[in-house]
């Protein structure tokens, strides 16, 4: 299965909404990602909201007003509902009649032009949660990035053995995802370090982002049912960007013998918009091209199309921002730029593997990527891969040297696709800030 | 905070209903623990029940006979939801008052003497989930488990250093969270044998079930706050028995570096009664005796009254019956008898140290101890510690021998306290039979 590439990824395509015709913004009509909005300061029911330009299609104003009433009852609820957890559960075929109703809605020709209300300025909304996450799990699908690390901790040994077969995760923490802009505090925990006999409590001194591609779970599985791989997306409903906040201190006294846990746990961020499947179609490329010597996956991870059309090209960035930045009014600072299209094992494979037990997926469920760095300097998606664990600190413009991040610091994840015959499409920003009480 | 032993645990308490005045019974009116049922065949909603010797108290059909009308109406609401979540919320005066309600409500000497409708034939019920499950955390709070498994894995370095300061733990899958006697399908997986070059995809053929006790969060705590040893029961509301089945195999590949993940999330069988810890007061004991050289916690994890009645003096049973020994009518034979007063780690602890981070635990979400391992011979709660990794297979009765689990077989926990001066209270059976297809 592979989405359609269609009219509504038509590069000449233009808005009545104009602020979503200009050439940079990450949200052209050719877009069209989901989040969940309500107004600044209101104690409304959150509703469903579609990302053009710098303004929000407000969805529960559409029905209101009779725009979504040639969809199917079912799709109406699905877009009213305060969450996206309905929408993310229907069927591909009503995915793709919503896309290009929403489409046909905002285009510039469109007779008569919608009223002005149905819209509402994105600067003054305040985003929430997407959806409900029954379950977070976390893979480790960029092998530059598990190479890195493993040299760190095993210099003699940095890729296991079984990397290049298993696609290899880890369940996260869903309780603690947040959404983008909020404030992340920075956690305490067990801490010991090399020269010390016994470790102590206190708080992190080495606070970390992870850059990272999260994955929405759209038509879950029973229990005891697998997935086929050439099936996997059609289980997949979009893509958000996730900062997977992570203590180096903590982790690497506790995570032996059953992995990460509270060096993890205590926050995630994700971006406000989820970008479909079906707005990604004309940005795929082939899976990662293993070298020589690699084993081919397994026949379960095996597929032509997945081997042909399993990446997504998507450039993915960090930025930084310090207190001192932000009291100077200097921009923030760029602190890696990479591809989403290195990742070892494609959207499918993880999704494949994961339900291959069994394990059921519900609508809604978050799976992540795991950092995303790529084999060039400057494309390391954590502090611990770019600073070297500490040992070769960056200086930001200010003068500030940092190891790890700083109280006061704010991380911004952006990401967007570009190919040339298509109109460019971005993910938005996924922001926290740190702070300390 | 400790329980307080209250007139609601006075052994010579009897109820009228009969079979709860069975010495043996696990339910007396002592124990009083909670779980949602429906009745076999129907399609009605959900409803919570409290196990009286061989009836279930509905608590639907008291309320709506006005039997719960002395209580505040947010309990009455509580009572009477499709799950336990709003129940486990709620704070511990009002759990108290409802303990004493239930209580009163079931003794021999109510005058008048309740209608019989207001019970419900436990062998008639069908028993579902008791509540939602947001997370599911499980720790490794067993010594000798982690010593025994760590011996099998590490022959020169069974316990790693961080064991005895960390209570060490991975967050598990929710999704594949089922009740009692749920069938079990025998899952598939990467499994990589010692003398093959590359791993395969197939059934495990190390199919292992994990005896532990869970525990529920009861109120929750706020992102960013952490919990006090000595407040931490108060976040508790009661315990079930747990099987984390384990595919031995599968876990043996995967689980490097970041801990076990579709070894373990393929499925985890809970018992569907919840023993509260107010009923679970007289049988409190002094946390695990460390030896001398043992470090003590850290002063976060300290605390003079957990290190006095941290412990928890439940006996805990593995027992199994195979398709074979069934057809022949044998009863199950018995695998493993252990107490969960040997784990190293304290429900106390365990909770304090997840929300030490600042991770916020919701009503409902489930903790589990890990596997429940002694120090005697036969106390070991699971195959691979009891089989030494199928290298010591046991013989059943009808002469099948098991290195791991069989298809057919099935797998019986039970749990129950004794003490000098009190009634005996049990928490029933947590069951799942294997199956393949």
């Amino acid at each position: 299965m592979s989405y359609p590439i269609d009219a509504t990824h038509n590069p000449s395509l233009r808005s009545w909404v104009e602020s979503a015709n200009q050439p940079d913004t990450d949200f052209p009509i050719q877009n069209l990602p989901f989040a969940v909005f309500r107004r600044q300061g209101s104690a409304e029911t959150p509703r469903i909201g579609v990302a053009i330009g710098e303004e929000i299609l407000d969805l529960t104003r559409c029905y209101q007003l009779g725009l979504l009433s040639q969809l199917p009852e079912k799709l109406q609820i699905a877009c009213t509902a305060p969450n996206l957890n309905l929408l993310m559960g229907i069927e591909i075929p009503a995915r793709l009649a919503l896309r290009q109703h929403l489409s046909q809605l905002l285009q510039a020709n469109r007779q008569p032009q919608p009223p002005a209300e149905i819209l509402f300025t994105m600067s003054e909304a305040i985003f929430l949660m997407p959806n409900f996450i029954g379950d977070y799990t976390d893979f480790y699908a960029s092998i530059f990035h598990a190479t890195n690390v493993g040299k760190l901790f095993r210099p003699d040994n940095p890729l296991l053995p079984n990397y290049k077969y298993v696609p290899i995760a880890y369940h996260g923490r869903a309780s603690s995802i947040v959404p983008s802009d909020t404030a992340i505090k920075r956690p305490s925990g067990q801490i010991k370090l090399p020269a010390d006999s016994v470790p102590k409590f206190a708080p992190t001194q080495m606070l970390d982002y992870e850059l990272e591609i999260g994955f929405f779970v759209g038509v879950g599985n029973q229990p005891g049912e697998s997935i086929y791989i050439d099936k996997a997306e059609e289980h997949i409903f979009g893509l958000c960007l996730v900062n997977d906040w992570s203590a180096r201190d903590i982790q690497a006294w506790e995570y032996q013998p059953l992995g990460p846990f509270l060096a993890k746990s205590f926050a995630t961020t994700i971006s406000p918009w989820v970008v479909t499947l079906e707005a990604l179609a004309p940005f795929r490329c082939p899976a990662f091209s293993r070298a020589s010597g690699d084993p081919q996956p397994l026949p379960y991870l095996s597929s032509p199309v997945d081997e042909s059309l399993g990446g997504i090209n998507i450039t993915l960035e960090v930025w930084i921002t310090s207190a001192q930045m932000q009291q100077q009014g200097l921009e923030p600072w760029l602190l890696s730029r990479g591809s989403f299209q290195q990742m070892y094992w494609t959207l499918a494979q993880m999704l494949t593997h994961h339900a291959s037990n069994g394990c059921n997926l519900r609508s809604g469920d978050l799976l992540a990527s795991g950092t995303v760095s790529g084999a060039e300097v400057g494309s390391q998606g954590c502090l611990l891969e770019i600073t070297q664990r500490g040992s070769q600190p960056i200086t930001l413009p200010t003068g500030e040297v940092r190891k790890f991040l700083a109280d006061g610091d704010e991380v911004i994840l952006r990401g967007y696709c570009e190919t040339p015959g298509y109109q460019r499409i971005g993910f938005g920003e996924c922001r926290g800030k740190i702070f300390n009480c």
